[in-house]
């Protein structure tokens, strides 16, 4: 049996292109993926149909999988031999329980890698045009979980020492202890004018930001409706979103589009899309399958050089055709000197792969 | 003429594998690519042959580009209507001047866009087996650049507030501050017992760690004799290493590899390696050009089918034989029923993407 291993991946703040090479060749490779919210379904569709999917659920919602429930399922599968990867917002190690599942895995004598994400606490700043350093502004960023209440007694954060701190604060998953967190700065010494931004879905096409100051942001969050997830950037960088805000919406921008095409097609069309702004959501309603293989299709296929024109009507007709001809252990060469036309140039371009030039594509296929 | 554009893009910290998608995508469309020293080759090999390599070299050396110098040329090829890619380091935002260099771009009225990458900060810790935060050890961490020196009584940096803090400190570039960052922070009040940590060019084959305490590390890693550049990680995380350092040296591990193949056939072999713990440098050497298309040529093309045999020895030759066909607007149909031998998997495989079988593969092809 295959020695099972968990890879506890990064998937990055939102944008789907902020996914890297690794975490990409993990996903392909995988026999199961335990992941959790917020989770691009472009970055899901790299998981291979054939691998089992296991949606951790909202944490704070009925029926979600706990920590342990989690740990215990991560170190069952990999014991069982599989290629597991444990799928996660961000970067593992910010914040996201990735060294506790680590432990846990190290403690089973699981073997496992750690794939690191971009952190929202960097990219959802650069996203809203805030770099979080600036060499004449910062020499220093501290990145806050914002899951602490600052009204608690028995809070891990120093907040003074964080007040004094001349650097950029980010807060991670900040908004529901927002004005506590603002409060309380203030009152340990922080200047209540510096500049402060809250960023909504960073990254992602639902992004938006609001700015202000440790004294009013609370107040502008909320006026605006701001939702989790949120990030929350403190320090004089703010300031600098007015000339670096060089992400602009696109024409498409508060549109969710619902992709109905069989997943193999739905990228490409994806893409433009999501560049032009609109939020794409694929759903696969349509699959292309081979006709089963009787005794007529193979007569078809083995008399092709008797027919004078071949019609192809789409590049899924491209591939089929060539997919029978090789399961039959036959080649192009069995077209003989048969015509080819096909429709649309995307057919002509399938064509093409496979060594063939269409001798005729309509100019209008409407 | 096109609308030039800047694309600042962050690199990650070594290892070609954290490169994001977005940052492939940007590198793969570039006119120009202006980088920094520390970019892995198969990085740069991702950049098009036609466009346009400028090195900035290595920042301390003499001969390399002036902040300024980037600055004038990123605006110039922008307006002659280029699509530049700034190429650095880490993430373009973490103390990389990505600020500086986007406000100059804004100013001068060049559209550009920031590409995140990942930042040492987190991801070489990582690497090292260091989670930057753990729920039972920590609530934030604090990025500090290595570049300022802590007996200058101008520092931007409040010591005494990052001493007083409890989370995980991370310095970058701090090797050669690093005694005295040391003994400022225990002058400030923190633990001389604290864990800390040294990692030299983390995330790639040169990766090395040593670990001590706010006291030690330094004479340990000068022991060490550990070079530039490397990262600094303080905090009582550093005491997670002993059971999460997974990163294993593979067998390769300590050997450099030189790849003199044709680019495109070096990157399979390039990964395999480094898999293996190789450090693996593409310089190919040799180049695979066509046949110029003579007269000959072309009458040998234009009568495939008069042959009984076509004996083909290379993928390269496949692909050559492809090209060819379709420029005298011929497609594999000219092949007739000739009967097609390979030398080789690859060679077959490559028949087999133009719809071709192979009707021979010798089974020794040494």
């Amino acid at each position: 049996m295959a020695k099972g291993k968990v890879y506890i991946v990064g998937a990055g703040p939102g944008d789907p292109g902020l996914l890297t090479l690794n975490a990409q060749k993990a996903l392909a490779r995988a026999d199961v993926v335990i992941y959790d919210a917020l989770i691009h379904s472009r970055i899901l569709g790299v998981i291979p149909e054939t691998a089992e999917r296991i949606f951790r659920g909202h944490r704070t919602k009925r029926g979600a999988l706990s920590q342990s429930q989690i740990n215990r399922l991560m170190v069952r599968l990999a014991k069982q031999g599989k290629q597991v990867v444990r799928l996660k917002g961000g970067d593992p190690f910010v914040f996201g329980r990735g060294a506790e599942e680590a432990l846990e895995l190290q403690r089973n004598g699981i073997a496992f890698e750690i794939v690191p994400g971009i952190s929202s606490a960097v990219a959802v700043p650069a996203y809203a045009g805030i770099p979080v350093t600036h060499r004449a502004l910062n020499s220093s960023f501290t990145v806050v979980t914002g899951h602490e209440d600052p009204t608690k007694p028995e809070a891990q954060i120093d907040w003074q020492s964080l007040a004094l701190n001349g650097g950029t604060m980010v807060f991670l998953m900040g908004l529901h202890n927002l004005r506590g967190v603002c409060e309380r700065l203030v009152r340990e010494g922080k200047d209540r004018t510096t500049p402060a931004a809250v960023i909504q879905a960073g990254t992602t096409p639902q992004q938006r930001t609001v700015v202000g100051t440790l004294e009013t942001i609370s107040s502008l969050a909320q006026k605006a409706g701001l939702k989790a997830p949120a990030t929350v950037v403190v320090g004089k960088v703010v300031g600098l979103r007015g000339r670096l805000n060089w992400l602009e919406p696109g024409p498409l921008s508060g549109l969710k589009i619902l992709l109905t095409r069989t997943r193999d097609q739905s990228s490409f069309l994806s893409e433009l899309l999501t560049q032009k702004g609109a939020e794409v959501i694929e759903i696969p309603t349509i699959e292309i399958a081979p006709l089963p293989m009787t005794g007529m299709v193979k007569r078809w296929l083995r008399n092709l050089q008797s027919y004078e024109w071949i019609i192809l009507t789409s590049s899924n007709a491209v591939d089929l055709l060539m997919d029978n001809l090789f399961k039959l252990r036959l080649d192009v060469r069995s077209l003989g000197k048969a015509k080819i036309a096909c429709v649309g140039s995307a057919t002509a371009k399938a064509l093409k792969a496979f060594g063939l030039r269409a001798d005729l594509v309509p100019e209008d296929y409407k």
